[in-house]
């Protein structure tokens, strides 16, 4: 089959989740990529329920990376001395390495109103359900993060994808200025590797997580 | 910059939502690069916690079809006549137009328990939270299902992503036969699309959707 970009799957493969980054910052030419990646990918009624804050400013990310930090050793001196605090430490890291790189997207959604749901409900009560709740608006950024990210690999840029510093979700909102209708998904440092990344983690057999029908 | 895949922002641009599909197979090849792609996506602690049912058989699309059709008849029958009836009618087609492709990829997510809320609120009581429901393990799949999205592009390949069959789910839980540990996300068609899509629906502009600190 003819492919659009011979070596798209090596984009792929080449896309590993990093957690140290060199201080070189995202060249604009790369933003605008990332930008329009994101900006193109489908979602649910073609609404486009999304927001993306790029943080790049160094005091910015110092404060959002020590609201997570506060916060983590609140969790961790709710949790009585000896059970799991030192798994609690070596998972530290997890949590706040996002502020160390050189540009930091938060990525947000807007939960939308479900108008069949409340059509139906106004009509027929909730005894007719239309669907449980299937976050058509979370799933619409995650595909654009994805081709954020992607678009961020193809250029030899490294990313992860990560939802550890939401424990300091309200914080965050605060510290970026986001109003109350907008809920932060993920928060993903995108910069240049420090470093070749180490072994990919195993993924499971192509058998355990695809049946054919 | 250099690129890995010179023309990968094509294949973003060429992604478009197609919902009529000629009759031709998914050649084998292409469904193993898509699930490739799928799997090679991070996910949350690198749990995984995807599954992907591809369906071919043209009798369990046509029972998929008949279950959401089934549903939506209910739905429109639950709403009083004259209420919207006409705008449910123009919407009707969106909601079971998947069982007309060759392919049709359901997607499914299973949810973790979050180990740190509960360690911290059986140690301190829910007084001390770590955070709201951020649905890691529905955010890991839609990962994976844009890195398959895109690579379909990349083949030629049409697909769309849409939740609109979910009305059903519990029905196309049966169908496919999932167990109930995991939920369907979306529901993917895949195929050769029948015609030239039109023109793309107007994405907003950079400047609603980004902001930069």
């Amino acid at each position: 089959m003819k492919e659009i970009a011979p070596g798209f799957l090596d984009v792929v493969r080449a896309r590993r989740s990093i957690r140290e980054f060199l201080p070189d910052p995202v060249p604009e030419e790369a933003i605008a990529q990332l930008l329009e990646a994101a900006s193109l990918a489908p979602s649910s009624c073609n609404r486009q329920p999304w927001r993306f804050v790029l943080v790049r400013d160094r005091a910015v990310l110092e404060r959002m990376g020590a609201a997570v930090k506060k916060r983590f050793d609140e969790l961790r001196a709710a949790i009585p001395a000896g059970e799991l605090t030192e798994e609690m430490e070596m998972f530290r890291v997890f949590f706040s390495f996002f502020e160390t790189a050189p540009l930091v997207v938060v990525a947000c959604y807007r939960e939308m109103p479900d108008l069949l749901a409340r059509i139906v409900a106004r009509a027929a009560g909730p005894a007719v359900s239309t669907t449980e709740k299937i976050h058509p608006e979370l799933q619409s950024l995650s595909l654009a993060v994805m081709s954020l990210v992607l678009a961020a690999t193809n250029l030899g840029l490294a990313t992860s994808v990560t939802t550890g510093p939401l424990i300091a979700k309200d914080e965050l909102k605060e510290i970026v200025g986001l109003s109350r209708h907008w809920e932060i998904a993920t928060v993903a440092p995108v910069g240049f590797a420090r470093g070749a990344p180490g072994e990919r983690p195993k993924r499971k057999d192509l058998g355990q997580i695809v049946s054919f029908l």
